[in-house]
């Protein structure tokens, strides 16, 4: 069943490409326009038919639109929240895809109308690849999708954006936006800093050549480099728009960080066999939750395969 | 070309099995005879076909060996090493796959008979897998094996290990011992490391559960997950056994760490900014020299297509 009618896509990258491929593989008749900021964008998007109609900016993509998607960097999603706000048709749905939901409540809240329904929303998945052709109809199977409603949200509003949300392929989960802002940090942001950190010390150490940490890559650095790949605007508005949390999560693990390094240099093999032993267990948990595959390899054998081909 | 008659593994766990199925692959004669710590770890050696032999004791499977492989926690390496010199044959070459090389020397070196070659070496390939059955024939295709010679080793012993890595499908680089401790650190101890740092932050965050860590890590935790799953005791004796350029290398990413602390405190975008974009640099490097695979969705697409028939 079509959810809705007509969705506007503003921002034309991973998600909102993979968006798009989602809807169109429902092979439900869905309008889609949409805009993003460089005119090569907008080009390449309707070039490969991620959208029907795209338009130079964001108030006239919206236009007639019953959901509203805003798929841009955190920074920019205020200034276009007051472009679009007189464009909205009334009874639509407003939400967005940001990685931190309190800034985005904060950002964009204000200029909405009384006649919209705004909803933010975070699914939960995505690569290290950005633009218009990085997206692809399954990116949301199995996945999660956080919707954070205000207070006196609608109730028919949520359920038809969970529903959307379930046409896609997602699961979807309704969260508190503080604490959905605390969880991003420990399962996406840290993690995503802390590879950054690695790659950069690795680019940094005079004493290890570049050739070198490229070549032997494949002993563990490699995954770090792949998350340390992501889009730097996204991940630059990331960390400034989830300030505290951020830090709380930072001071936890340097804290972490500096016992296993004392237990390395006390020569403490207990305090680190028992460290590495309660970790595992993590892993084992999220292979059986379906979140990941238990392929040998780091699941690199098919990919391979596959490339072979 | 058969470079050995006679090989004897050391234990017999993922690095073990994949020399094995390597060896196998090529389809030359060659006699391989193990031995590992548990019974139950022989037996399945024996019952899959990683050997043709397997006895209680290293001093019997290294009997009549042209080349005996050391694959067992750097903490077991010296007392094996005194075990097996009385029975090793005469220029035969003692390697092993130990991720330390300093340690490894200053461990068996002083053990080693004189008409023996003891070459130690290091495969920069692996996955976060253990035990006989963990193995798979092209685990070193297409990657490197580090050698660190002892000065004065003998040099057809040397092109004679070369050749063998060669024949397992690896590329061979001679390098110094303590240089190549400090690289190993940079591409594979430290995110170590730091992954089971995170995932231990994660476990003990009372205020996120288990559950939210496990159904949303797909947004980057679980790479982290993947690499904090390795073998506990291999680890924690890879710690104690390089400790110095461990420490060194975690003392650089602290202070970097820091510094991307303070710009994300301050509010400094540009910093973020300009460090996320240089990481992406590093990125294209490991891809275009092949050691990983450029495919999205974190390589895991064509794992689930595989799962999926």
């Amino acid at each position: 069943m079509t959810v809705y009618n007509h969705v506007a896509l503003i921002g034309l990258g991973l998600i909102a490409g993979s968006i798009s491929l989602a809807l169109r593989r429902n092979g439900q008749p869905v309008k889609i326009t949409g805009t993003a900021r460089s005119a090569q964008t907008r080009q390449t998007a309707l070039d490969i038919g991620l959208v029907d109609a795209v338009f130079d900016t964001a108030a006239e993509a919206v236009k007639g639109a019953d959901l509203v998607i805003l798929a841009v960097p955190i920074g920019a999603m205020a200034g276009i929240a007051a472009d679009i706000a007189p464009h909205l048709k009334t009874g639509a749905t407003v939400t967005d895809v940001g990685s931190v939901k309190s800034a985005v409540i904060d950002a964009v809240g204000p200029h909405m109308p009384k006649n919209v329904h705004f909803i933010p929303g975070h699914p939960m998945a995505g690569t290290e690849k950005s633009g218009p052709e990085s997206g692809f109809a399954h990116l949301f199977d199995n996945r999660w999708c956080l919707l954070t409603p205000p207070k006196d949200t609608d109730k028919n509003a949520l359920a038809k954006l969970s529903e959307f949300w379930q046409g896609l392929g997602a699961m979807v989960e309704i969260m508190d936006a503080k604490h959905h802002d605390l969880v991003a940090v420990v399962i996406s942001h840290a993690p995503h800093l802390i590879a950054y950190t690695m790659v950069g010390v690795a680019d940094d150490m005079s004493r290890v050549t570049e050739q070198e940490v490229v070549n032997y890559s494949a002993a563990g650095f490699r995954d770090f480099t792949r998350i340390a790949a992501s889009d730097p605007t996204m991940w630059r508005d990331v960390f400034l728009h989830n300030k505290d949390a951020t830090l709380e999560v930072l001071g936890r693990f340097t804290e972490e960080l500096f016992a296993l390094q004392r237990a390395i240099r006390t020569g403490d093999g207990d305090f680190l066999f028992d460290y590495f032993t309660r970790t595992r267990d993590v892993r084992r948990s999220i292979i059986d939750a379906g979140q990941d595959t238990d392929a040998v390899d780091f699941g690199r054998v098919a990919a391979a395969e596959t490339d072979k081909k």
